[in-house]
């Protein structure tokens, strides 16, 4: 089984991965959790390209690094996983591509199509939990967190480039648009919720599905 | 105008890249010479995973990482290039990623041609000059040139892999279908002619376009 999470950064992935790796390892399954970009060698070298050259790369030369990365991880990690029976859960997948690079950055749909096809050689998650949070709000958390650097000090958040919160806000409308089009597999959380009741809700769906 | 090369290793394209160059400089023009993987910060540092990584990569990410190479040196250089009216003269451009990875490795066509139209914007070059030269005759003169370790001793040619030839043979049928499919520019030469000869060739051809 193929699990994986989506959202835009801050709605809370990563502590629902580590709440549900937790959930179904105790649970006695065998659970592999990855990140993209990332997971093998050559992957790791593609994500420090992605992650050293972020303001200097073209949106097409960024779409195909992720999708080399994401080939490469999906070859050697991921469907060797699936093959003995691991519950694999990836945090972020190819909707991230289609949601920043499409919907976010404007890259033609079909393109995107094509070549998330030929990355992930037609793999779907069986679950997409998508942690849906506004721009705003995802903003404020992490700015309360401290623990990231923002572009903006205390009480200057109206300052912040309106460009920025509107690229957000297509990448959040196009996620919403995904779990429209692909409703048998795409589970909407409002991730405004507490991390307890959208763990609950995750367990709840995968229980119905004979699992965990 | 964008000028191509193509062709098995030892063919001979980069002596020819380089007396096309001076003969056109020579005659006034502005050339500007690149050869791929490379040519910006982020595709060299592409290149270096291609090389570095060269046995343990799978095909597909292979075809990503040097597509998405080709799509920074055209966004980056070419289309600039070719803006300023410069010549554009490249070793090796996605009539290689056809040859090698769809006919030598036996990549799905279709998906080669959506890949390349993504990394390259539609551009296809004016002319593109494929020096024909078989495996064996390749094989022979790099062996004499020495320049270039070998995997078997003097008089041991018959031990390579087969496996080895049968894909550089593979590879050059591929780009003699590719000649005859895209004849309106594609110039199918003899490498086993001499360098001169060949270049002769190149600039009458060049010549009769009103270049050189």
């Amino acid at each position: 089984m193929l699990i994986t999470f989506e959202g835009i950064d801050g709605a809370g992935k990563s502590t629902q991965v580590k709440k549900l790796r937790k959930a179904l390892t105790d649970a006695g399954r065998d659970v592999l959790t990855l990140r993209e970009p990332g997971g093998t060698d050559v992957a790791e070298k593609i994500r420090d390209i992605l992650l050293e050259s972020k303001n200097d790369i073209t949106p097409v030369g960024e779409l195909l690094l992720f999708s080399a990365s994401r080939a490469e991880l999906v070859q050697r990690v991921v469907v060797p996983a699936l093959k003995k029976n691991t519950v694999v859960i990836v945090d972020r997948f190819y909707d991230s591509t289609t949601a920043y690079q499409g919907y976010g950055r404007g890259l033609d749909g079909g393109m995107l199509r094509a070549i998330n096809d030929i990355a992930t050689f037609g793999l779907k998650p069986d679950f997409t939990f998508f942690l849906d949070l506004s721009p705003e709000d995802a903003l404020i958390r992490k700015f309360s967190e401290k623990s990231i650097p923002l572009a903006f000090e205390d009480g200057e958040l109206d300052r912040m480039e309106q460009s920025g919160l509107d690229f957000y806000r297509r990448v959040r409308n196009g996620y919403l648009e995904l779990a429209r089009l692909e409703k048998e597999r795409f589970i909407l959380l409002d991730a405004s919720e507490s991390a307890e009741r959208l763990h609950d809700r995750i367990r709840k769906t995968l229980g119905e599905a004979g699992l965990a």
